[in-house]
């Protein structure tokens, strides 16, 4: 039975054709498939920003979906293709550290390393030295998505290199040390700390001796120019500022720490 | 029967999957309708922009379409949903101005408040405080589009918050009094003004004592380096420039008047 | 038959709502034809862009695929439709100079001006003096796909306008002399060179005394902050750089010289 959806997330942007020319090669695989775009906006050569959205949004989308992701600074290199099921779900992305958080925070995910002789027998072959969006990952995640590739059958079960986003990690007083993972077009700080990590650590600074920043439960509810920490909609923790740019308000950037504990 | 088309007007920009999901939850109500982007460009918090656009072409779709507008900075506050039937087309959207336009202009417009049980019986809740494009607005298009929701059932009539953005005004001595509505892509300034509206008033200015701007009927007849009036495609006043941007020439912006007269 | 797909190349951007209304009247005519984005980022008023992009990328559509491209600052005058088939596939552009270089480039492509006869008998007109993408170019694209416009019943032959784009030129010392086409969002140099006009013709430079650049097969190749030349995956000449813009790296713009010789 054919997958109700495939998404892509590229770091290839709207400019240039490479993202219809991506999405021509899968349409002639899974004609009848609806394709979703998540982002093509993915900063070049951070495959970690691709995988931080995907771990986001992936339980948005219905059970089979198939994610392609395709950040790939090592293309034509010997960098492997991974396979992964998770949530659900299935992934599709270069093996580099694009799936590294989700393989370290969805219960039950399992990896494969595609091999040859499986890319061979489904008719796909790295045609470029330098597309393998267009040669390898696109067409692949039509083949799962048709149901005619199954990832179990594609290779070795291999765990995936993890990269440099990871799950909140404990400090000895009990708070949790994340980060900020993305600024998103609004200008709203996403972390890397979830909802469901924090139970009844709900302070949350940016600096470990800083006034906790006051806790709303929507954008309506920020004082003006105060910048806020609430639960988004993806259920993470996130920092704005209303009807403008906590990143701008707080001169923060990708990488940050954010510190949660009880008080 | 299905509608042909949904439409999809927010500010979520590209650059984050925000509009993905959007169209993940609106493809699982409304699996075999056409989703088009509009624009998800609009400036945020500014919802009278995506008005604007709606207004100007929601005539370019085919009767039953379904327009799901999404500019709401005041998610998760009181702010009201409206569905607004109108040219033979339906809207969705926060009811924050973004639909006044429309319903100031669109003969026989009707408007309703969508309650509370209409939502409850058509399964939709808001599942999160941040992101009811996903959780209500989207859903809600798709169930209309599907036939399953019909705008009369959904609550009460309610004539919309009208916003910012409103039909020229006549002047005592005759004339109109427009505003530019949007500066597009190419430069080009787009007025208030209707084309039906302006009747024998022909000479358009940017300020009361000014000359009148060269009318053209084409961007191809208006002389090099020169900025002149004509009406657009959407039979609105528009003032361009050839192979230039007028608003760069005229250092002209949102909010501008524009005058129209006899002379 | 109809085709399996449509693509638009436009410099419409995403901003406003143009290619969302260019879409609504194409899915109109051809409901059932995917219609895959290849750009609506080709800069304002240089129809030899989205020329150049389409050159690059028509042969990885299926054959019967219809390409529109409109890029069009002549709108509303003299300017002609053209329809070309070549490569398998159909174009329909202005002829302004956008389908010059693969009516040069493609061995028997043969282009029509669409007359007003036909226009009429497909129900075709501008009903616009600014938006003939819209009016025009989409709908005939949409027929084309449908089988019901065949381009040799569409209007006479005629010879496309050839633009300022064109294929390589031998010199006197047997070296190829091509230019810089585009500048691609990651800052790669795509050039007119292609990969089968090159021969024993191995060394790329920029300027005709300088060093020639290192070739390599991939990007993951090239030494880090270096330079390097290498067949791209449209089997064109390209000059990049590893995870890092050419473009900057060599202050390079479109239009610059890229010369190509045995040693």
């Amino acid at each position: 039975m054919p997958t109700p959806l495939i998404t892509l997330t590229t770091d290839y942007g709207l400019t240039d054709p490479y993202v219809g020319i991506l999405k021509s090669r899968i349409v002639q695989r899974a004609p009848a498939i609806p394709l979703i775009d998540l982002s093509h906006a993915i900063r070049p050569f951070h495959p970690e920003d691709a995988g931080y959205w995907l771990f986001c949004c992936h339980s948005q989308f219905p059970a089979g979906t198939v994610h392609v992701a395709v950040v790939d600074p090592g293309v034509g290199s010997e960098r492997r293709i991974l396979v992964m099921r998770a949530g659900g779900q299935l992934f599709v992305a270069p093996d580099n550290g694009l799936l590294g958080l989700i393989a370290q925070s969805v219960a039950g995910a399992v990896s494969f390393h595609v091999d040859a002789a499986a890319l061979h027998s489904l008719g796909l072959s790295a045609e470029s030295a330098t597309f393998h969006g267009r040669d390898l990952f696109g067409p692949l995640g039509a083949e799962l998505a048709m149901g005619r590739a199954i990832p179990e059958q594609l290779g070795r079960s291999h765990a995936p290199i993890l990269g440099n986003l990871h799950p909140p990690s404990v400090l000895p007083d009990g708070s949790l040390l994340g980060a900020i993972a993305r600024v998103d077009h609004f200008g709203n700080l996403l972390t890397t700390v979830a909802a469901r990590d924090m139970g009844a650590r709900q302070s949350v600074r940016l600096a470990p001796g800083a006034a906790p920043l006051p806790r709303v439960r929507t954008y309506a509810q920020a004082p003006a120019g105060q910048c806020v920490a609430l639960i988004n909609s993806a259920a993470m923790l996130e920092i704005a500022a209303r009807q403008a740019s906590a990143a701008d308000a707080l001169s923060a950037t990708v990488g940050q720490a954010v510190y949660v504990s009880e008080r």
